[in-house]
């Protein structure tokens, strides 16, 4: 149960972290955190947590992760219903912790995008639903490529919260502009349903591509990494 | 005693080092750190002083720490109240040192802020007290969550400091607008003072607040990291 | 095999995450991620897969890497041609793969650059051939000795990927005005091809500067490491 | 001998890269790295080379801090000399080359300030005399108080390269606008010969307040770090 929890929680942290940044401090006028600042925040939320509940339940954060993780052997089938369920309930919780504080500043407008995902005329700078499907699956795909490799017993002990949360980090350096990077269907859906509209009736990619990527990446790490060579 | 020395020593720090990159460097024309600077400069003066201290004293360098730890079953009561002394002191003297340079500037006014923690019409943004509640809360929750768990000793050893010291430069990332953020009496009580009128009216939310956050958090890490599952 | 397959997709990831992030993020107006965020991701490229397959190949991702280590003595000869091919072979996927994406939005415009290296007029901030190729060979020379110097049995054990990593973020921070930076063969090929024109006609700089320096770097540090003092 | 080799080319990079960068890449138009990229620039440059040879010199690429760890009890005085004439020539030399490589570009003029350390009408910011000889005097104090307290054999083993190095990076996130940040005599020495006039005038305070500072820091650390309670 505690294993939960500790989802819950941390994919809470991830959206309120990555999502909030987004949301109160990306446009703030002149000072504002900018893409860096959020790329920089969303990757902070895993690292932190990595080394916080790591211990406690592999600190996932994300339906995605647990499903590649268990397509490349390091997840038992049981567990994946229940952590998927947990971490879609902490980004949704996160998503109402948000709109609360949000709706503290006058003129607040959650159809301004509430950090969900998008493409086409809802990707941030335009682009079509066949680049965003490519990027999402692409990027989630070296996400659990990273993941695998890192968490291997043959890698560095205790590095593997700073290269998986920096690899969040750089995935949004590279993509807030085409999807306004998910690679996270919790992460997505945690928002979305706050905006509802389009931001739902575009959710079904940021489920299926992050999915089809992380299984592509670590299935290609457990070949890869074949002892038999 | 040395303990205590340590604690004054990195809270001065702390209070010198983030609130001087905000008074000093954030809003330097086009070249200026922007709020990404202020919130890397808060996160690695807590970095920087828990490798230098941290086997000293834990380098807690916070008041809301400090509690949050003792209500997590980590920090003896009786060193309670010379930790929060000693923090409170050390970010006096840094904002002592910080109002001296600064007056070595001409037009500077300290009124303008001095990086002092608001609400309503105090908050950077213009968020409502509860917002400003809420959030302080809930980040402080987190920090100690963080705290409590990356100081495990389940957790990769050497590596809190990291885990730390970048979360609370990703609290800084999604909070400089809405409360200019806290998460530490001893940092707002340190500029506060020189500010004096409506900082010091305000001051008691950024006491209450994170106070209440570390203590949820702390015990949250504790229910949950129990073996007994 | 295996050892080949990682360096592809490795060298895959250093294009498509350094290039891509300055083809989609760099310019985004006012949040863009500009020179800082670019100099990043190609930082965390390197870091990210240094912790995920320094195990399996040593995560060199560059021929002037692979040339330089073999100078130093680190790296086997019969190995060396098989490694270039594939981190060309890796950078040029890379580079079609950010083709096919950035094709995704209208106007696009490859002769714009594409992340291109070049000198003279096509030096970002008009830098002569002179200027670019000392800076090319100096950045390269330390690079190698960092990295010889990171991953020798003295270093602290499983740091490298940080110091590595993170010493290419250092070297773009310098030098993107000058060149974009390369300091790297396979890069610089990646996306050369997809403009054609100058930045095929430039490239040959972009191979032997990096190698120059990476020969003197990793020679350097061999000579001043050597215990007979 | 290789120990000296090892400081010279150390300093060269602290120089050649932080300094670099802010001669080529802080002010670019929208793209520019600002004083955040100067900021990591310069802390890179000491992390990198402290996993590079801080197994062979020791990395201290500062006379201030040979001084202070001498002061501290950590460094023989004989080497004292030497190592501070090797990271003299280190900063030249790397003054030179920045030199060669910034008259590559039409319209450079080496008089617009060339990374110069000032204060009063040379400070960035306009900072007079006084703020500057307490911020240099302050931040090295601390940096060595940092450096003293990471190396110590109760910290965390093979992490001070991150802890000082990002401490170098606050301090410049803090302090470029009042001094243009030194801390660093060799630094300072390295690029304001070749700028001469004022720049040799106010040199004096960039080697006084340093060293200075660094004595205090490391007596500090070593006065409250004692076992003796």
């Amino acid at each position: 149960m505690n294993k939960y929890i500790a989802e819950l929680i941390g994919t809470f942290w991830l959206v309120f972290g990555g999502c909030g940044s987004a949301i109160f401090a990306a446009a703030f006028p002149t000072l504002g955190i900018g893409f860096v600042g959020v790329s920089l925040a969303f990757g902070l939320t895993v690292l932190t947590m990595a080394y916080a509940i790591g211990h406690i339940s592999g600190c996932h954060l994300n339906p995605a992760v647990s499903i590649g993780l268990w397509a490349g052997g390091r997840f038992p089938t049981k567990q994946l219903l229940p952590y998927i369920v947990a971490q879609v309930v902490g980004g949704l919780i996160a998503g109402g912790a948000l709109y609360l504080i949000a709706t503290g500043k006058t003129g607040f407008d959650v159809s301004a995008g509430f950090a969900s995902n998008g493409y086409g005329e809802h990707s941030p700078n335009g682009y079509s639903l066949q680049s965003a499907l490519i990027t999402e699956i692409v990027l989630t795909m070296i996400f659990l490529f990273v993941i695998m490799g890192s968490t291997d017993s043959r890698a560095p002990h205790g590095m593997a919260p700073i290269a998986i949360g920096l690899c969040l980090t750089l995935i949004h350096l590279i993509s807030i502009p085409i999807t306004n990077t998910s690679v996270n269907p919790a992460r997505s859906t945690g928002v979305a349903l706050f905006v509802g509209d389009w931001a739902i009736a575009q959710l079904w990619l940021f489920w299926v591509a992050p999915i089809i990527g992380a299984v592509l990446g670590a299935i290609t790490y457990r070949f890869i990494s074949q002892e038999t060579n």
